[in-house]
């Protein structure tokens, strides 16, 4: 037996006990005539001391420990006379009578601590020592909690958790497949689901009922910062259902796991349109941790010969309370600067600062009297001490922009509370999105969305313009200016979706092709349905208050898609190739 | 709102309520005077009643109903004069007073009972029809059961489930990898997991000291009837034990898995070596849930002049009790050419009647006199009204038949009940076998599989010949004859990991490629750990006492690797193929 006790439960009650103990070491300390090794494992750490008086020849094995030695110990658990309060094994120690070695360790080519010296690359490459670090550990052990939580909320909710299909079929719509050659099918490959989202709504034509599943999902794209090949969602989806219902029941389960995990009770979560929130944000997932939310200057900038702002569509501004001290000529000029840059691409930025005097400075004061910029003062909420920024050009670009804005001024000013939670529902978006370049609509969430009831007859018979104007039954669930999921109530009827086929660019062969079984469930009793899809890694990042999905993915994939740690992807035999029917054009870099 | 009330929770204290129901029609009866329609959802069937005389419209509407016309009525509860005992719901019936048709639907290609005249290929491409009928919906909430009470047991026992990847590195080892071309690193592939082995290992390297995980799994193999190229495993591994303590908590969850979902109390699972099961049942996995176990004649049979047994290595007899008067001379050669199947290859098969009246009939009698095979009555625990069948040969080729007979016999003599329930543990498998045709060792379980501790030391220094006695520190778990699970003890060391590559014929530089990440793990305090895995879906099947894992999987693909109903793998685009810089050697036959 390897242990009677981990390296987190010993307690006073358990003085005089003999007990054995395995574990890594953390540090071993020689001060002469005795040595102190804290020994190190899931659950905690407890000190073992030896004693040069008592045996001579352990406490000699002792002194030789190197750091995440692998060892077992056995010996009497004893009161420490010089307690340790910020340890839960503190009160305690071990007095050892016998060592073993059960592996040695080369030195870690980074420290086992909270803060670490090993850089991303080292850390991925070595990601086992990574994760005896306790915030990695703690973090996936958090991820496990949030699983339970989440399956405990949706079982007993009457969810039945179904695997679908992971070698399923590739269709061009939405981002890039994954695929998977067959080799019983020379020629034709398999596709990893993007979601398993026609499969679900199968299972509500199948009479499920009530779907759900934690399930990885994947997609090719070029790997952002913040993106990785393969991801997990908590997958859901519900038959004879409205869109009420299923916000309900998901903020009920959004509510659930922030007081099962983090003992925070939330409110009812607002409900804001597509339109509202991008009038008040310039994003459809506006961080309502703080305010400084839009105030549109069209019609007030407008007509004071101030040529860059009278041929604007769009004059937009926020104010920053207090910050026009704050801000020099030098700060402004380097947020110009931040939001020149070709990610944000702003033209300028205009700035008024109401002074604390009262006196008004600004960088178009050429053309807007301190009068006319005193009158603003009401539509902007500002006052004395304010600092406004103004961003004009066209709608939408400007709205993005100026969102941008927002939220690094909100950075700079310290009003983002980490571990405030603002959840809202963004709900109304449009149903389809036209493409200037493709000529074509694209689906704003994904061609299963239902058009608003009330928009369904107009979009079987509408014109182009209609469709431009039709509402989804669509919705996104978004926390502190995060995307946590979205859904939608789904067309659970053919003539809708040939409708949408078409709409989107689908030939009727190709509509057939792709999606055919799904149409031909809809005429054999199809039942309406919806649901929604969380993404699992950002709800542990969210609840956490990090910005990273990375730190909760036990062997997250770096940018470039690679597994630092096994080397993935890597070349394959001649022998797999042919017996796929594949060959490469490239060659082998080996 | 779709409804008030789902189709399987009215009951008489309902009686007299105003309710909304939403389902489909399951039957729709026209008496004349009231038409009749049961109305079905995932929770029940409940009868709803129109009335000619109180709504001649309203019934109208209903006689018009479909078989899975998708409906929402309104109504009152009301008692039943003629209450349906065999139903919760048999006890009301809804008055209905409203009809909305929500979704018409086609003739169903078979019909949605518990029987269906449906065959497996409909039934396939059909799946969302298929999967409304009550056996196959109970089975896939049967199978969501059975991981929530895995699920509770782990984790409850402090393991932490944790994500693995799903896109990993092909390795030439075990069965074929499904492999995913990757676009952003040409030329290169990732692989699907065949098992989360590795990564499971470095978990406990990483010091998460427990992990399970129930997760899909891939093997590009020639399907037979009960094997799917995506597969679901409940994976499990635990640092710091011996044997007996893995097999302990897996004993542990299986009671509790049988005990949970069917009520089951099993006694504790004895443990048989591999060279026992073999020389009992010549199987290591042997169904237990009856006797006829092997006999071993080679000593008793061999000197009496008949060459067949004088030239065979091995001898060996079953005992079919009471079934000497069952069998006729023609049952007996429908029996020998059943054996002499191709896929059975006995050269034939000898047989023994000690009938009921004493006297003794063989296929032998030329060569033993009754006195001799009277004489091994004792040996084979035959009595008078015994039939016994004997096989001779090669002794491994020879156990095999024989095993495949007895399981025969069992079925035919009705001692097979399939809901009684076997298990045990088979342990002490040799670590390599030796393979004459490529002329190396291939590992039993899997090349991370510890020898015993006894053999280590052996296995690192020994010859040829000391390798092939070496013993693994793995186990299977058998129910009834089916493997349910299988693990080890791991290696944990470098230098005996090394060694067991070199045995199975890695090159140092193969073996550092495939697994220097593992081997390098090894080397920075890898505690000794050991783990399991279950199939996830097998065991759905044998808690249910049904053969073939299909019906447990939501959408399972047929024998040639296919899905039916979305109709895939298929050819994809030029675009995607060029993207991966591949090209396909055979022409896409569209």
């Amino acid at each position: 037996m390897y242990r009677t006790h981990n390296c987190g439960e010993l307690r006073m009650s358990h003085v005089g006990e003999e007990v054995t103990l395995s574990g890594w070491v953390q540090i071993s300390r020689d001060l002469g005539g005795l040595t102190f090794v804290d020994l190190r494992d899931r659950y905690g750490i407890t000190q073992v001391v030896f004693n040069m008086d008592e045996n001579a020849e352990l406490c000699q094995q002792a002194r030789k420990l190197g750091r995440e030695f692998v060892v077992r110990i056995k010996g009497k658990v004893a009161e420490r006379s010089n307690k340790n309060a910020n340890r839960p094994t503190g009160n305690i120690e071990i007095e050892a009578s016998n060592l073993e070695i059960l592996n040695a360790s080369k030195v870690p080519p980074f420290t086992i601590e909270n803060e670490t010296d090993g850089g991303d690359d080292l850390r991925m490459k070595y990601r086992y020592l990574d994760i005896r670090r306790k915030p990695v550990m703690e973090n996936l052990m958090f991820r496990s909690q949030l699983a339970i939580a989440t399956r405990k909320y949706l079982s007993e909710g009457g969810f039945i958790e179904v695997e679908t299909p992971v070698l399923i079929k590739s269709t061009p719509e939405g981002a890039r497949d994954f695929v998977v050659p067959s080799r019983m099918n020379q020629g034709q490959f398999y596709a990893l689901p993007q979601s398993p989202q026609t499969f679900k709504q199968i299972l509500m034509v199948g009479g499920m009922d009530k779907y759900f599943q934690i399930v990885k999902c994947f997609r090719d794209e070029d790997l952002r910062a913040d993106r990785q090949p393969e991801f997990t969602q908590i997958d859901c989806e519900m038959a004879f259902v409205t869109r009420d219902e299923v916000l309900d029941t998901f903020e009920g389960l959004t509510k659930h796991v922030f007081k099962e995990l983090l003992d925070v009770t939330l409110a009812d979560f607002p409900k804001m349109s597509y339109d509202e929130a991008l009038e008040r944000y310039g994003s459809d997932k506006p961080d309502t941790r703080f305010g400084m939310e839009f105030v549109e200057l069209t019609e007030l900038a407008k007509g004071h010969d101030f040529p860059v702002f009278d041929n604007s569509e769009y004059i937009v501004a926020i104010c920053a309370k207090g910050a026009a001290d704050q801000y020099s000529n030098k700060d402004i000029k380097k947020l110009t600067e931040w939001m020149q840059r070709p990610q944000i691409g702003a033209k300028g930025l205009v700035n008024i600062k109401y002074q604390a005097d009262g006196s008004v400075k600004s960088s178009v004061g050429k053309f807007y009297d301190d009068a006319t910029l005193n009158s603003w003062k009401e539509t902007l909420e500002a006052e004395n001490g304010d600092l406004v920024l103004i961003l004009c050009g066209e709608k939408e670009k400007t709205q993005k922009q100026m969102n941008e804005l927002r939220l690094e001024m909100g950075k700079q000013l310290g009003l983002i509370d980490p571990m405030q939670f603002n959840p809202l529902w963004v709900v109304d978006f449009p149903l389809l999105e036209w493409d200037e370049e493709s000529e074509r609509f694209h689906a704003m969430h994904h061609p299963f969305t239902s058009p608003k009831k009330e928009d369904q007859e107009r979009m079987l018979t509408g014109d182009h313009e209609t469709m431009k104007a039709l509402r989804a039954d669509a919705y996104d669930l978004v926390i502190n200016g995060v995307e946590i999921g979205g859904g939608s109530i789904r067309i659970h009827d053919r003539a809708l979706q040939s409708r949408n086929f078409d709409l989107l660019g689908f030939s009727k062969e190709e509509a057939e092709d792709q999606f055919g079984f799904l149409m031909g469930a809809f005429e054999y009793g199809a039942p309406p349905h919806g649901g929604i899809a969380f993404g699992f890694d950002r709800l542990c990042a969210v609840l956490k208050g990090q910005n990273s999905i990375r730190d909760f993915i036990a062997f997250p994939k770096n940018n470039q898609g690679r597994d630092m740690m096994i080397d993935s992807p890597s070349y394959i035999d001649e022998t797999q190739m042919s017996e796929l029917a594949l060959e490469s054009t490239v060659s082998a870099e080996s």
